[in-house]
């Protein structure tokens, strides 16, 4: 597979860059395609990725590993939940190449602990990043912990970029997000990602009480990899706050009121990364940006590269 | 008193647009001198005050009505409460001049209701606009509470431009303030004033709710005069959260980190404005900047009339 897909990432080593805590880099995010597609229609969608990501030269992929969440509130899930090749498989077989890194989540309550450890075991620490997932609600039984994963990664692999995931939101709730990021970074991880951040307050308050936390503890501040996307659709807006995210009201209310749900949540995505860039840049925090495509609406996945292009000209790369 | 004062407000008049539901507008705000001074103490502070504005060009000076508001939290008041001369004699006796306007605060539950018949009856509604504030908590004993004292403007005096005060933070915590400005516009306000802001984002929400269920009512928005101040200190910034004043996180952190915090709140008081003044103007709701000087300290009297200097090239004016 890899052949024809060399140069469509920038060669350059994520990882290697991670860990010495470097800033300002480009990631783009995608869910692989649905379990149920034949391997040619899988092979066909990693080179339609690839053609559409050609230009972004980006510094790497995020492949997000989908779990049925249906416990995560209530209320019914704005879209049906559909299992998706494993991003590790996705990866292996259809768009890794020879140069280009890539960051590959794990929702580690899903596997056994020999899965997770012989995986770890397999990966190119010079290509292969990883985000470990937790259980998306106290309620659900996991088949391994993120505590216990943690564990394995330590004892098996400690030397595979480990992230974490950074949830601006529960910060606006609990005031301590910062605290678990820093107990995070002294188990091992080396970067956080976030949600999709539609409320820039909230992630600006956390990236600020993380640093002067940092500051106080003597500890120098991982990168933090803020996510961004489009919304295309109310439908998609519902999506949103189902997953967890604060699409503040006055943001809700611009797109409820748009002809153009789209571009006016493009022109809010664009006005809240460059906003982050500048403030990351003020602190002294390195940073990148994910730009996700949450929907498979073409007009929405393209925006999301139209999304990535702009702000990688925001970025200082 | 007045000769010498002709000239250092606009000779605009300021009810008279309100009621045309006008924009853009520049107000400061100052609490008056204590009680205690003499009255030559009094006429300098009202002389220096004039200085101090003279180049501003304001459209009307706003007068706080001080009132003890020991009940609105258990937490120890920061800077002691000291009883300050009555901002309607304060007006008549030292700063009212024949061409310009004022917006005097009445902090209903201090008076008898026929002191506040009184007073409305004597208000030159050519000059004169009021904003009734109600008390700072529900187990405050009002005198008049802030529905009677509306019946009694209602009755008596329904021509003077009756002000009400807007709360983003009640936005915050309860997501109906917008409700409210509309049931307070329809017992007759005509602008709204909200408290010190710091965090834009719940100011937004507001206003944009605010906007959008006027839409949906058929009702035309009227002004709301949005307040920027400089905090100079660490006990300053203590003074707004007793206040009731949400400065988010990161504000916090900017301001207890800074060299220069008056330097910094200044910086952030500027962008803030910009941010609303941008997004109002956007959303087509007429507004008003009002600058207000929350503390004695001369530094950060000057810095607050240096803000609203600012500000004042910023509106279109």
């Amino acid at each position: 597979m890899s052949g024809r897909a060399v140069g469509y990432l920038r060669t350059m080593n994520l990882p290697q860059r991670i860990q010495e805590r470097g800033s300002e880099f480009l990631l783009f995010a995608l869910t692989p395609p649905r379990v149920t597609v034949s391997s040619q229609r899988a092979e066909e969608i990693a080179n339609l990725t690839r053609q559409r990501l050609a230009s972004l030269h980006l510094d790497g992929l995020v492949l997000y590993d989908i779990d049925d969440e249906s416990d995560r509130n209530s209320a019914e899930r704005p879209f049906p939940f559909l299992p998706t090749i494993d991003p590790a498989t996705f990866w292996d077989q259809y768009l890794k190449d020879q140069t280009s890194s890539v960051v590959i989540y794990r929702a580690v309550g899903k596997y056994e602990e020999s899965d997770i450890q012989a995986w770890l075991r397999a990966q190119d620490v010079d290509q292969v990043l990883t985000v470990f997932v937790g259980a998306s609600s106290r309620n659900k039984q996991a088949t391994t912990s993120l505590v216990r994963s943690q564990d394995l990664w330590a004892q098996v692999r400690p030397e595979l970029p480990l992230g974490g995931v950074a949830i601006p939101e529960r910060h606006t709730r609990r005031g301590e997000e910062h605290l678990r990021l820093i107990a995070k970074q002294e188990a091992g991880c080396s970067f956080f990602v976030t949600q999709v951040v539609y409320d820039v307050n909230a992630a600006k308050n956390l990236v600020s009480d993380y640093r002067y936390e940092c500051d106080a503890r003597g500890l120098t501040p991982v990168p933090i990899v803020f996510t961004f996307s489009v919304c295309g659709s109310l439908k998609t807006l519902e999506f949103l706050s189902w997953l967890g995210v604060d699409v503040p009201r006055w943001i809700q209310n611009d797109l409820r009121h748009s002809d153009d749900t789209l571009a006016a949540s493009y022109e809010h995505s664009v006005r809240a990364a460059r906003e982050l860039i500048e403030y990351c840049r003020r602190l002294g925090i390195p940073f990148g940006i994910n730009v996700e495509s949450v929907s498979i609406r073409l007009a929405e996945i393209e925006a999301s590269v139209r999304l990535a292009e702009t702000l990688s000209h925001v970025l200082r790369r």
